[in-house]
């Protein structure tokens, strides 16, 4: 059972948020929300989530992907964390899956592992979307790097995600029970 | 600025509550996630959200719009309080729009709005549609009563509320933004 790490920042994009916790458990994984800091998590527009569990109480070597929701506020604060950063490097080196989405793949830039790789986000930032070769679709899969574009695409990355780890039977699995 | 009342239930579909939420916060109206008891809302899948307020602390006659996510167990739950019928009934006599994804269309059976209506639903409960007219689309309008079918089909959802309470212009701005 493959394991993902979503990190929950403050203003964090509730939408996206919630379909990755919940999209990608559809495939049967352990998918953990991890608060950046204790207490309830203020996502996007007065959603708030309780997060499963603290980012300091848990091992990030024990995780198969990293899952980064957008926002542009949660990823200010994602690409203020030298916890998550250096999660996002540890993770790149070890060949694991690493998703952002919407201003998430900033902090993929962030953390260095962008170069020269394929990546979408957020039209709204793409002219921050420096170091990688900027694509203008809802989904780009770039080795174990997947990115996406907004809300409105996070059903197709979270498919992405679950066919490059499980392949594409169990992706048409949960894209059915969705009725996407 | 429309009101719009979204009730939360132990066992709600996360995804449908959280993008009724957000996404019908984008067209700039006051959205209340109603929590049936105190506390935090178990929801599918583990996601934990925290109500906008108390079921009991609202004048169901001050909202525009009754909007019920599913969610099997959520529906249940729905289906078994007389208070949620009750506004139900009451919203439906006065013409307000009243919205239901998933399962949640079987709640509006319950309230015994759906009676020779147009309606969808999630499939694998289309079923226990009886007293409606069943139509297996994304997304159905019937006067003021709007129908979905799952968690995939969120969006256009709330883009049909959108559009049909503000005009098609908001509801394209709303969904450029998600980037649909």
């Amino acid at each position: 059972m493959s394991r993902v790490l979503v990190p929950l920042a403050q203003g964090v994009e509730a939408m996206e948020a919630v379909i990755a916790l919940d999209g990608l458990r559809r495939a049967g994984w352990e998918v953990i929300g991890a608060g950046l800091r204790p207490g309830v998590v203020k996502a996007s527009r007065g959603v708030q989530l309780v997060p499963d569990a603290d980012w300091d109480s848990l091992n990030v070597e024990d995780f198969d992907a990293l899952v980064i929701p957008g926002g542009s506020e949660g990823v200010d604060n994602l690409k203020a964390d030298q916890r998550v950063l250096a999660a996002v490097r540890s993770l790149f080196q070890k060949g694991k899956l690493l998703g952002a989405i919407c201003a998430g793949p900033l902090v993929l830039q962030a953390a260095g592992v962008l170069d020269g790789r394929k990546a979408t986000c957020h039209p709204a930032v793409a002219d921050q979307l420096i170091s990688a070769d900027y694509v203008n679709e809802p989904v780009v899969v770039d080795g174990h790097l997947i990115t996406s574009r907004g809300p409105g695409t996070s059903f197709l990355f979270v498919l992405a995600i679950i066919e490059k780890i499980a392949g594409a039977a169990k992706a048409l699995e949960v894209r059915q029970g969705l009725e996407l």
